[in-house]
């Protein structure tokens, strides 16, 4: 590869195995590494330092990422006991249980604020461990398949680790809009004005002095588990699209709608998915990841452009985007993650947000991250970045589980993650809540008539009927029985009155 | 004044009285007030109109205002049964009594969203009542002490009145700069770089045909309430100027401090004040209401440009701005609220936010708005605006209060409005916890020794270790327990164990 993918010829000295490089790490570290939702993560390094730790050093680091890695890398670091604290977003079973047993800290932040914290100089940041493509004369980077903080890691570590992947084609070069935010007190306006603005560089800004060592790799990001659309998730989606064609019919929206932003996962895609056979065209995405159904949508006429922070797609899809980056380089952008996530833009373009709730409550909190109050699933990503800030914030859920022993329609949420002040619209399998414009005694009837699972319902709207009777307010709730349902699932294994398992 | 004031001669047909204005109100409709924290408030018609109600006839409305009203207008209207639904924000005791007893429905929104859902389309504007100093030749208007939504309310609704305030001085205009933002999907940046930008036109735009009435008053706006600081604000002014000394100590910030944002009410007195006598020079504020202390900052030479919507001040501060505009003009600006409170420019300018909390918990997340859960206090008003887009979050509470019955360091809130995402530091008179880079069971640790008042310290302790404990998590919480604190107060009178009253 060296010439090639290396064109400084000073840093070919750098090259190193993985475990080399896994050496450089120090206890007590702060360490950010490059991996956006599976996409552009360390495949090498990060593992290697695992296996030295599992070996029975005692290193343990602080980690930050841009989302979620690939390749099972946080549960190795996990189950090494590699990991003192996570931030700001993971997935990994392991890891997620290691964090509920308080094994390890968990910072669990909106994806704009990562580099936030570092750049206001909150937080030191002492070594990066980035992949890329390739490293370009003047020293600077190019990306692979995400973004992520790579160009905050890079500016602001004390030293560089480069992980250059081979199989990423060095012509992805080009798919990256490289902006960085300038330094309080003096920071500009980011002149993004449209989804398929570019307003930075293609490459990431390095000081090569800063690099320690370069491991080669040729693995692939880990792919995306794609679920096939289900009854629920149809259904949700077929709501969602009924409410858009609505929108339009109202004239507040167009055929274009504005640029969407969606979560990861079924629900997400069963919405893309429905796109393609819809009366919208010339659509736009805003959005933290692009999925397979985005490059559907572009691939059907559907979609003119794409901007976020990372692609994570099957697969097929991986290899089809690889093979036609010409193809796809001026509809798709990439950027850092406090560009594609920053509030100002968001509110700027008029992001239509769909996002994926645990559970919501009769007055529209919303529950992204918690399991009955206490134990953390994944992390709020960018949902909060989106929610706060979106022309409409859509928040999607089924409405039963578990053979219907689970409502997530709730009195109250257990853990608040986005509020009532935040939420236009909720979406079940059930039907569709749109609070635009409603105080919360109407919020609670909109969502208990329309979102509710049919054995939950009489239930939900008592509850909601004896504390307008007997609290009152703007809010009513029964502070002692506003917990029941989660606590009688502990108890019995069911939100149910009855037990019927 | 006709001709001083009204300089476009077609509109001196229109000068009505206030009750024949009121006539023109219809059941049903959507009424936009100007008014912001009592300032620049309908002193006249909208008074008149609760008469008119009040007298016997059956004339509801939707009253959207910028923030709260003066003289008590909004308890007037409430007496009188004028309101079917207010939004966005209130502070009146009549009003919010029947908020809480479900008889009016109120709307608690982000003060940058208001008019952010008339512009959307999401509700339509039937009436706007706006006060002004005057009306230009070309039919635009001059705003009073406050912007809050009114340019908007002037572009949107279908009729217009307005209310020549002749004792505002006619000078008073270019202290405001209004600038609109244009509609989605074509909505460029809003090029504010520092709080003292203007960018916009000092004239508010109106298209005279909507005149429906011009009504003649010569009241002030109702003084602002200022309560001298006590021990505890002394205090927590004192915690914060500190922690600020020790990040400029720490070269995160330097002596001018970045763009501050203040609440209304004691504290934000109390801290402002504390800065008249520090080492900090050069501030500059970028806010949503300019108070007394402002103006006693910028007298002493330590602040050199206030930013807000409204100037809400002592009668004694009001006749000391009013006579000595030529002095101010160059030192502050009025914004439309929706400019002053927007997320990307809070964000942009990184802005230091101070704001009161009701109560906040172990983990950090912050109860602006409700009492107990259900009960609405005043409303969360610019705070989410504020903290969720700051540099710092800061928020502010007292420990105890109510003979120390109170606790204001829970558990859990019983209402969140800021969640422990969007929170940087806490205080209370006991002392300042700083949350930045900390994991929820950090921060826990950090909340108990630093904020919470010693009668309660020893509680809070044992329920976080039997959370950890006995449950575990991210978040650990007992659900059972949770709310124990806020349900023995409605039982007993007190949070504490054993009632000592």
């Amino acid at each position: 590869m060296t010439q090639e993918r290396i064109k400084v010829a000073s840093l070919l000295d750098k090259v190193m195995s993985a475990a080399e490089a896994a050496q450089l790490f120090e206890d007590g570290m702060v360490v950010g590494s490059s991996g956006f939702t599976k996409a552009g993560d360390s495949k090498e390094v990060l593992p290697a330092f695992a296996d030295r730790v599992a070996a029975g050093e005692k290193v343990q680091i602080t980690l930050l990422t841009g989302a979620s890695l690939g390749h099972g890398t946080d549960g190795k670091l996990a189950a090494a006991g590699a990991l003192k604290k996570r931030m700001p977003f993971q997935v990994d079973a392991t890891l997620r249980g290691k964090i509920n047993q308080g094994e390890i800290l968990y910072l669990d932040q909106h994806l704009s604020e990562a580099a936030e914290l570092l750049h206001n100089g909150f937080m030191k940041l002492d070594l990066a461990v980035l992949e890329v493509a390739g490293i370009e004369k003047d020293g600077s980077l190019i990306p692979t398949t995400s973004v992520g903080n790579s160009a905050s890691f890079a500016a602001l570590a004390d030293k560089v680790i480069l992980e250059v992947n081979e199989s990423v084609p060095l012509d992805v070069l080009g798919i990256h809009d490289i902006y960085m935010a300038e330094s309080y007190p003096y920071r500009n306006v980011i002149p993004v004005v449209a989804a398929d603005n570019k307003i930075g560089r293609r490459t990431i800004p390095l000081d090569i002095s800063k690099v320690v060592a370069i491991v080669r790799t040729s693995k692939h990001d880990s792919p995306a588990d794609i679920a096939a659309p289900d009854a629920k998730t149809t259904a949700i989606a077929g709501h969602i699209l009924k409410f858009l064609e609505a929108e339009v019919e109202a004239e507040r929206l167009t055929e274009r709608l504005l640029p969407l932003q969606a979560g990861i996962g079924k629900v997400a895609n069963a919405v893309l998915t429905g796109f393609k056979d819809s009366n919208f065209k010339h659509l736009t995405m805003f959005s933290e990841v692009l999925q397979d159904s985005t490059f559907d949508l572009i691939d059907a006429g559907v979609m003119d452009f794409a901007s976020a922070s990372s692609i994570t797609v099957s697969a097929e899809c991986y290899d089809r985007v690889m093979n036609n980056l010409d193809a796809y380089r001026d509809k798709m952008v990439l950027r850092p993650q406090n560009i594609s996530n920053t509030p100002g833009l968001i509110r700027r373009l008029g992001v239509i947000a769909i996002n994926t709730a645990i559970e919501f409550d009769i007055y529209g909190n919303v529950n992204s991250t918690h399991i009955s109050g206490s134990r953390l699933m994944n992390g709020i990503g960018g949902s909060g970045d989106f929610a706060r800030n979106a022309y409409l914030s859509i928040f999607v859920t089924q409405a039963a589980s578990k053979e219907n022993k689970i409502s997530h329609v709730l009195p109250m949420v257990s853990h608040v993650d986005h509020t009532e002040h935040d939420v236009d619209i909720l979406v079940t399998d059930v039907g569709l809540a749109d609070l635009r414009g409603l105080a919360p005694r109407e919020r609670a009837i909109e969502i208990i008539n329309n979102c509710v699972h049919e054995d939950y319902r009489e239930e939900l709207k008592t509850y909601f009927e004896r504390a307008c009777a007997e609290v009152g307010g703007q809010t009513p709730h029964l502070l002692g029985e506003a917990f029941a349902w989660h606590i009688r699932l502990a108890e019995t294994g069911s939100m149910k009155k009855t037990v019927t398992a």
